[in-house]
């Protein structure tokens, strides 16, 4: 009855924009996770202002009615998924962009393509780094309730980094604005850090404040191949101390490309080396940037089989073509996949695989790693290749999963470095973080959102 | 009673470490502010390990006693001040100190100064970038809980950037991990982001994992002379598109510089024209650094009257001297001072400085500026250079205070970009924040500090 009248207001207010088709809904219930929701949302509104963001919050909260803000739906860890009967606020529509050149700022509003963002501060000789693997679709507003983070975190840090302020809409329907346009602060708690990585659990972002950076023209991208992950960590280790900070050490291993030669049907040079590494470097002057490429070169070559050198942006897209591809390549070679990505402690890393090659070994499953090594993020596919019936996959993959997790943390490593813990990681959230923080992050859920309406039984 | 009590128990585990000679207990009551409180803590305690501050928390945690973490009490705002009858925990004495070379980071206790931490660092080529100008003294603790800035965040960000995890008490004794060690992590919400720059108010920080750097080794400064601050803007503008980041843009006003010449009885060269930058660059390969000083001084020679080029870090260690003993010496000219860190967008500085002219002559005083001038980070020094008596001073201080904070606020900009509000800006903290802001930071502390002991009264 209290459902049905907040409905009717909503109905009232949005007319068709409050869409209930079946047909329409059905592309709202998943994300790019594992997870595959069977619960159908009420409906789907697509606000275009702040104050319509806030009608809908003040609605729900007189109504009890669960919501969940979404953006592009590209995350992997069933973050927007909704767990009981909810509304789907989605914000791709509020896609303003502003950027303001003389404070080297962009505003942006949550729908904003992050891809679209980074080309119009270019336009100013500017630079927006951060670049997950989905930046061509996913928007701001999604990467900043993940923290996203992407290759250049290693000399460029995660979304956390650049977010200045906050427009958000609390659970009552107030607006405010937390943090503020300028690029220092230290007034008060930093509470728009509490929403960044909250996944949408505690506000709804609607207008974001941006530090750019000035923009470095050239690349330079250097592809490494080593015959096992311990030579490849000691030329990491020599860049480490070296000086020289690369815009991206990414690493993958063969089996990785292997995949990507199954799926687009070509043979990729040199894949046969166990290890590779993508050492990519960055700067403002060619001459500079030749000159740390060559001295990189110098430095890790002795660690090496080979070393190519892609100093034109055409070559360099086709390789990062190569490694943006794999997520779907391991897809393509498998009955099921689990996609995570554990971080840890670089010096770990050895230990780490070799844990992971005997997991392999017990549970008769393919375990295909790449991704941001210089940050010790690595993307761990773990990938049900034999067993078509799935009938021993299902059994055994939460167990597989507890063991990779159980050795992440004996690292002292955690979950998720760039994915957050939505519902695919929940229960292992609760087992391994301290007590006492998930039942901080509890009472501060209770203070933004006493009635528990915005993205319901996720994190923990 | 119930104190007594505790105090007794206090003195029965601490013994002659509970401190409470009133000549010792008089150098733990003010900070650097301008607060000059009169209440003397109940005493002093330096404990050694989280254990001991788990202990102090539980025992004032049970017996209903206030008290106040303090560094080295090099804070500006009045942050470490007791404003009631206080037990004062002195963290010096937990300084170990580890540098993890192959993950990059540094394990450090509270009381490590954070000079300190810069030389052990750079010992394994690594380099931890935040140099606020107390950093002789003060301790990272301190620059946690204060979230510390300084010249160099224009390229390396702030303190918030490289803290990866804290172990900290909770106020009721509990020891936990908040965040980690790894450089990646989307694992709920940030509560170490939390426990940053909060003052001291929800938590004891008894251990900090922090992110290192590769080290640069070469630095080369450009000391920039112009006729007028619009001049100067325009010349920070063209460095800003030119893809180059200084490490360093610094701005002085030339009363800086007269009033550093009266302190030192010696002529600064140049020191009449009415503007100068510091902008320093650095690197790793000299021949870059050499050439990005040469662009950026092409690129703002048109704007500037004289340039003059520092390649060798003994005069670079002069001229950083000078910025460095302003702040004393506009104590050294003036009867009283106030010091505060308006945060502006850049774009917005014109308008500020005409307005502190405007101010100046209001009021008969004196405003000199210089600072972060690349972040819109800019230290007023609002100065009593006439009023020998102080009763008019006294009478018009807060009004010439609250003329500066609304223009800052009309700006867009914020009260503090490092000093933190402490008590000394609480009351236009509790002003110009929205009120809904104000009550989660009510809600916030209740959670972590339910008795209100911890450094109580400060900030709202």
């Amino acid at each position: 009855m209290k459902l049905k009248k907040g409905l009717n207001k909503l109905k009232s207010i949005f007319g068709s924009r409050f869409i209930t088709d079946e047909d329409i809904l059905v592309s709202y219930i998943n994300d790019e996770s594992s997870i595959k929701s069977e619960v159908s949302p009420i409906g789907v509104i697509q606000p275009l202002t702040t104050e319509e963001v806030s009608s809908i919050a003040k609605i729900c909260y007189k109504y009890d009615i669960p919501y969940i803000i979404r953006g592009a739906g590209t995350g992997k860890s069933g973050g927007a998924v909704p767990t009981k009967r909810s509304i789907i606020v989605s914000l791709t529509r509020m896609d303003k962009l502003r950027i303001i050149k003389e404070d080297m700022i962009a505003y942006a509003q949550p729908g904003v393509i992050v891809f679209n963002l980074q080309k119009e501060a270019e336009k100013y000789g500017l630079f927006y780094p951060v670049d997950p693997a989905s930046l061509d679709i996913s928007t701001i507003g999604g990467n900043i309730a993940e923290n996203s983070g992407g290759p250049r975190a290693f000399k460029y840090g995660v979304t956390r980094d650049y977010i200045l302020g906050l427009d958000v809409v609390l659970p009552d329907g107030t607006i405010t604005r937390l943090g503020g346009i300028t690029r220092k602060n230290v007034t008060g708690y930093s509470l728009k850090d509490l929403i960044i990585s909250s996944e949408g659990t505690l506000a709804t972002i609607t207008g974001a404040y941006i530090k750019l950076l000035p923009y470095p023209k050239y690349r330079i991208l250097l592809w490494a191949m080593f015959q096992n992950i311990e030579k490849s960590l000691s030329a990491i280790n020599k860049i480490y101390t070296s000086g020289i900070t690369p815009s991206a050490i990414e690493f993958i291993e063969n089996k990785a490309l292997k995949a990507v030669e199954a799926l687009k049907k070509e043979r990729i040079p040199n894949s046969d080396y166990p290890m590779h590494l993508l050492i990519e470097v960055d700067g403002t002057v060619i001459e500079h940037v030749e000159e740390d490429a060559r001295f990189i070169y110098k430095i890790i070559e002795k660690d090496c089989e080979e070393i190519l050198i892609a100093p034109f942006s055409s070559i360099q897209k086709n390789i990062w073509e190569i490694r943006r591809i794999i997520s779907e390549a391991t897809k393509h070679i498998s009955f099921n996949k689990l996609s995570e990505d554990i971080t840890l402690p670089p010096s770990k890393l050895p230990l780490f695989f070799k844990d992971l090659r005997q997991i392999e070994i017990d549970n008769g499953i393919n375990i295909i790693c790449y991704g941001h090594i210089g940050d010790g993020n690595i993307h761990v596919n773990i990938l049900n290749t034999k067993d078509e019936t799935g009938i021993i996959w299902e059994g055994t993959k939460d167990k597989i999963l507890k063991t990779i997790f159980e050795k992440a943390i004996e690292y002292n490593g955690v979950l998720s470095g760039e994915h957050g813990i939505g519902l695919t990681k929940k229960k292992y959230f609760i087992k391994y973080e301290p007590k006492i923080n998930i039942e901080l992050h509890k009472k501060i859920k209770k203070i933004f959102d006493p009635k528990n309406l915005l993205n319901p039984d996720k994190i923990w």
